[in-house]
């Protein structure tokens, strides 16, 4: 039974890291520009939809979201509000003492933007290095297969989803009232030979924001997207489990 | 009309920065243990509570919660997650910068815990530094007086109101299913004679972490005191807003 | 017996450190404008004055002061040089570290001006978090009261009280040669809504540096002054003390 | 004329920066073991007379000293408290930002200590990097060959004067009841190889702290220890000063 | 004509910097182990000949190669050095500023090591925000897919190349005289399912250091690797090296 | 037998830091102009010799070289690249802490520029402060006594030896290939009285970037430098060896 931490009194949080594994689930958001017909709390949504299918999946502690993040590569969008990384890695590196503090086996952080991926690992590192508690992030592994899957449009670039068909689909799934659905307009931009190796502002590519076409949308695409993330992710920590219960049956000798 | 950011797309929340004062309110909020009977996430809904009645009372952009805030004090309870003062400061520090950039004309950060107050201060004293963007700090202006109206029960010290009658009716109107009212118990503490002076960790006060008595507590007066918080939040802002109307006009011209 | 550490060498010192709770007093003060009738030094040489009392009622070491502080208010008047906020907490983290490893018992921190409230408060709770050693600053306890007593002009706002007749009679008792007392001159200026809660530099609002009306200052007033902040800060420091001293037994066991 | 600064009013200290080069003189001392006979502020003392004489001859503005340092060889000492490299730094750099917004011309920092010839050298550097004001610092230049002129002691070691007859003889000067003659006593230690390469404690060299002997200490060549230093460091600032005139000159063109 | 800037003065890089895009090629390299039959050196070397490659092709500067990578994840086999993540990001970013100052067109890192990713992504991030001089890092592109062309051994993991046959190959092509054919030895880890995911040390999988089989290596696959990462480090600068140009000809202008 | 780390596997170079004092000698140097016609890899190359041949006295582990350093003096000159100091002691610490946790015994660094002798102090006494691993800084002791002996030109200024006759000296001994003996020419700067005293940048005393003369160059001479440095460094380290080696028969005890 998942307990939801932001609306639970301390001792039933306290009492929940005793039981199992003792994990807390963290969403690791953004607030970022996803073209005219997207919120900007999509990956942040997305992020806190999967974590809490994971903490319901692993009788875990969902704490709410973080619903800032590293967005650097879409900064020049009005609306975009990026953390600087160094802020993005101390909210965790925080988090993680402060959940080794109160007793928590480990901590799972879904990520929900690319651009959180290296503050993210830099964050995990050091609670490692550190021993501070296990802790890993969850990048959406089993995303990439499913998109491959539901995809019908083409890709503005390898590798690049960004309020396009696949994000659409997740968040009509989640929140179709804020879709627009009227404002939908495809964008392919010609990129340069050093896209995606040197750093790079995105907006002069695409004025709305879109990179892609979310036309062809749906839901249920995104259902599907949203449960083989979940799959993908519990396959990838099932190892990560196991060494937490073996740390704790250890600790408690 | 306020807009709720979080669910909007950008061009919308751009339009609104270029609308009057083009302000944003940032709810910042805490994840800390309020006895047995309050969530977690208190001082957050509170805050947010607070927020968006001012955004909407200012026409103006609410931002998505900082759920975690500074709550060193109650750091030795499991279940208060703390982040460090640096980091309190550096999310504020970041959010200027980036609502500077988005063309916001303002930020009030709605503060939700004493622990943000330092961090949160030298946060906006360095956006006004650096020329960033006009940004204020409210720490609940206007509820201390509503305190004294509402308040039956004896606090546990001067000005100290934490899981007790007070915070206890706020949560009674905000989110009275959260409310474990069958676990209310009052805690009144003999406290040091540097209490309130040396930096102190909270846990060896009181168990529970109630600081009071939390029976008294009724919605009407969380009302009260939200209304009344409100209304000191405007009046205090009542300067900051001709300021930064007056800043956007020079600059118009 | 005070020691007036600067003025003796090491061996009496450490002995003194192994005497009793073993304290150290620092004066923190600040270098800032106090209007065109008070020194510069005004805040070091309160602070100064009441560490000297301190240290002989608690038989501690007196350390020389910092004569420099967090003056971020006044830095737009010609002369105030303040420090950075890090500075001044890296000063007392840097001096407590030191002590603990010269075996003090416990650093009594004289703060003699606003603007170190937080920085210091911020060093003393790192002391703490780190287990350094015992470290309490103290802001003038007892001093508001004692304002509130001898007060015969009005202040300029609530709680400000800046080279008007509170401070002004305060160098009356201690520096007299160092008083204008044909400089004197009242200002009131009118401050805006958010003041008090918005940072802001001071020198817009007085171009003399004057915050209310020096004219009634009296040594004697001065002298009243200094001795109930000096009864407040024992009274604040009887468990702080006693709690040194139960540390060193245990230690000593 | 000379100001002294923590004893004077803002207006006469800028008036003061305005006149001439407008030299601000910042001696910066240390805390620091000077073996049983010597006081812990024998380098502060003997950094604020060079100072003071210098802001003389300079009609300069005298700032208040700063007590401490980074004393980090003797540190091993019970009551040597020293600072880190960083907050030295800082210090100063704080310190020339302020003057410069305060209008002086030019920063000279009379160095009273060995440890911090290294962040002082920092500081000023920064200084000139990031454009703020002139600023120098001086190790006492000059006295070197005055030492070799009046020691009739041996040294301890090359280079090396610590509480031995030179620094007794500057404090038999500057403060002869603080000097305990009763206690004099030689220390001639074996250093190893790396001695004055490798950073290394002190305290296992010399259970006393002296380094040498004090007993031909005399008050005379004391003074012609200080004269010596003063007469060096104003040779060394000769074209400092006429490069902060040309300067002034250029701006007011 | 490349320019082999250690070996060479001062104007004559000058000069170099001032002709066509005026670029400056610094190889990255690590110092970290590669099994009992490569050196030490292995990924600096490889990062030198393809920075000597390029440079040749680009009519560049090269610098000297930086020996100390981020090597965070074999950091527990004795003999790697590695470097913090920030130390990696100071080095590009101070040199980055150095080669602005000395009036290059660009800086092209050719990036010998997996785990300087991060840390060289950030540094030419940093540098583009602060708008220091365009600067990309080369990830050896091109590499993967001619990997796959000439493998013959299975990898140890998808992706995973380290010690084996393909880094052999390259060794056995750059420095036959420092790879010690008598000591390969195949080994073939079983990784858990968080493998690529949580941060992991390396030393736990595999006791020799090597990941996969470097029996299959040859020089001439080493070659066919090497060419292969040029023609794909110069097919990805194309743009990169127009923008610079284009960027010199508007500052020309 | 000194073994070349960089063309060495790993396990050759365990053995090595196991053996007698398990030292690990690492020559940093700088990328620094010198002059018309000596390689900005000047001091690079010194220090790498020195490091060399006492790698070969000490039976130690010679580490690839740093090629950069702190060189803030010569920053003015185009193809100097200078690191911050911040950097150049991060270097030196992160290859301290992996050197101790590789089981080496002591770090022996040669410093090659003047400009590396603050940062690389302050690596070293941090090294030594967390006891990390023993560590020294040697600053090429006994060259200036050989400097004395063969020097037949006249020095810029007392101590200062930069692209004259002595470094050409060291440059015709080491690399003869990368002299350009057609380029020599002598240069004698004015210097203003706080030249060696006040920070200041180099490059408006000398446009060829020569200090002195380079004319009596010999490689000779050279010789003898390079000879009487790794003497004087031998002479420093003998205490320093016998401190490691009974450090590491305590430890085995």
């Amino acid at each position: 039974m998942m307990i939801d931490a932001d609306r639970t009194p301390w001792p039933d949080v306290a009492a929940a890291f005793d039981r199992g594994a003792g994990l807390a689930v963290l969403p690791f958001g953004a607030f970022e520009q996803h073209g005219p017909h997207l919120p900007l709390g999509t990956d942040t949504a997305t992020a806190a939809e999967v974590a809490r299918r994971l903490a319901e999946r692993l009788d875990a502690v969902l704490l709410p979201p973080v619903h800032y993040g590293d967005t650097w590569n879409t900064a020049g969008y009005r609306g975009t509000l990026s953390l600087s990384s160094a802020t993005v890695t101390a909210i965790v590196v925080d988090l993680g003492r402060a959940l080794a503090r109160s007793g928590a086996g480990g901590l799972v952080v879904v990520n929900g933007d690319w651009g959180n991926r290296g503050p993210l690992y830099t964050a995990t590192r050091l609670l490692l290095d550190e021993g501070v508690l296990p802790a890993i992030t969850l990048d959406h592994p089993g995303m990439d297969a499913a998109i491959d899957e539901v995809r019908e449009s083409r890709p503005a670039a390898a590798g690049l989803a960004h309020a396009e068909e696949i994000e659409t689909s997740i968040m009509l799934r989640l929140a179709p009232d804020d879709v627009r659905t009227d404002r939908y307009g495809a964008c392919y931009p010609a990129f340069p030979s050093d896209f995606g190796t040197r750093p790079m502002q995105l907006h002069p590519f695409s004025p709305s924001g879109v990179f892609g076409d979310p036309s062809p949308a749906t839901a249920d695409k995104g259902e599907r997207l949203l449960d083989a993330t979940v799959e993908g992710s519990m396959a990838v920590l099932a190892d990560f489990v196991a060494d937490v219960l073996r740390g704790r049956a250890e600790e408690a000798r």
